[in-house]
């Protein structure tokens, strides 16, 4: 994965909120300075002084990861590919669709055809939008982008070295079910096959 | 808000993956050390120390800010309560689900209803757990944690200082229709206002 700042990484010694642009009328925040508190290639946390709503100072510090992109992908049958991996922070085994980081200016599309084709090496003819979601607004403005892929044709994998996947197709209606269940828990896996369930389905 | 460790910060000087249990077998990943990166009373970063699964060294930094909890609080006309404010780190106005942080060792039920009481002012006499799913797995254990609440009092809200909130209340169906729409783009939110639908509509 390439060095690179996220889209909310602060400007050293400005009093910009995050995105950079001043704050706006309509906000009840006032941004009296910033500073990169911590920075990895992955991951920056940007620390904001600021006058809170109430009038009172304090800081305010925002996550930025990079926006997610998550793919489901459907074959003639109905059936969606689910990869599975053991998931360091939440030190257990997780089942979830493709999906990973937006790389810089990447369009969301793009990078989800490019995570579909590291993971599981397939590509998809027909691409579809299925929405856009804000995963932890109160710390990150981290998004995921989420989209059906249809018309299959699959490759070769190259996984990250980070990545030990495991992969298994499912019939959509069962991986909806197992989202109820709460057997697949990943949200953005959970937002997009409730997304092109709805489509499908009917419900939306 | 107190200060307090969140549930994934490390103990200093350990080399425990987050959770501060031993790497276990199934893991792929193996722990060299743990340090605290950077901590507030809201979010604590912890930066592992890593043998990751193709055998090379780095690190894995993890977020942890906390369970999140979120409230679909349904009336007797089947409409529910939405909260509007400005979200800092997405620098933009939005509507969503009450909802907050788990405080502590706080249960998620009893942080919900303090949530709901103090961001509405309103009593619920009957909550329904609808389930639980991980925010942003890559970087974070945050789970948001969903309840459907009944039978509704409504006294006087009490909102932190850094709260202005407006409230309305929407038809379920209307708040479904917005999550499609992506008028409603806070994942804890659409995956409460998903699994209300689910369960009084049928697809659940």
């Amino acid at each position: 994965m390439a060095q690179e700042e996220g889209h909310t990484a602060v400007t050293p010694g400005s009093a910009r909120p995050p995105g950079g642009q001043p704050d706006p009328p309509a906000s009840p925040w006032r941004t009296r300075g910033a500073r990169v508190a911590y920075r990895t290639p992955w991951i920056t946390v940007s620390e904001y002084t600021v006058m809170r709503p109430d009038g009172s100072s304090g800081i305010y510090s925002v996550v930025d990861p990079g926006d997610n992109v998550a793919v489901v992908a459907l074959d003639a049958s109905e059936r969606i590919w689910l990869v599975g991996e053991f998931v360091y922070p939440l030190q257990r085994f997780g089942w979830m669709v493709p999906s990973g980081k937006r790389e810089g200016d990447e369009a969301a599309e793009a990078a989800a055809q490019r995570e579909l084709a590291e993971e599981l090496g397939i590509v998809a003819d027909n691409w579809q939008a299925l929405g856009t979601y804000d995963l932890s607004c109160g710390i990150s403005a981290q998004a995921t982008h989420l989209f059906l892929a249809r018309g299959l044709t699959r490759g070769m994998p190259q996984p990250e070295g980070t990545e030990v996947l495991r992969a298994r197709q499912v019939a959509l209606d069962e991986a909806y079910g197992a989202c109820l269940r709460g057997e697949i828990r990943d949200a953005p896996s959970v937002l997009g096959i409730w997304r092109a369930h709805a489509l499908l389905r009917g419900g939306g």
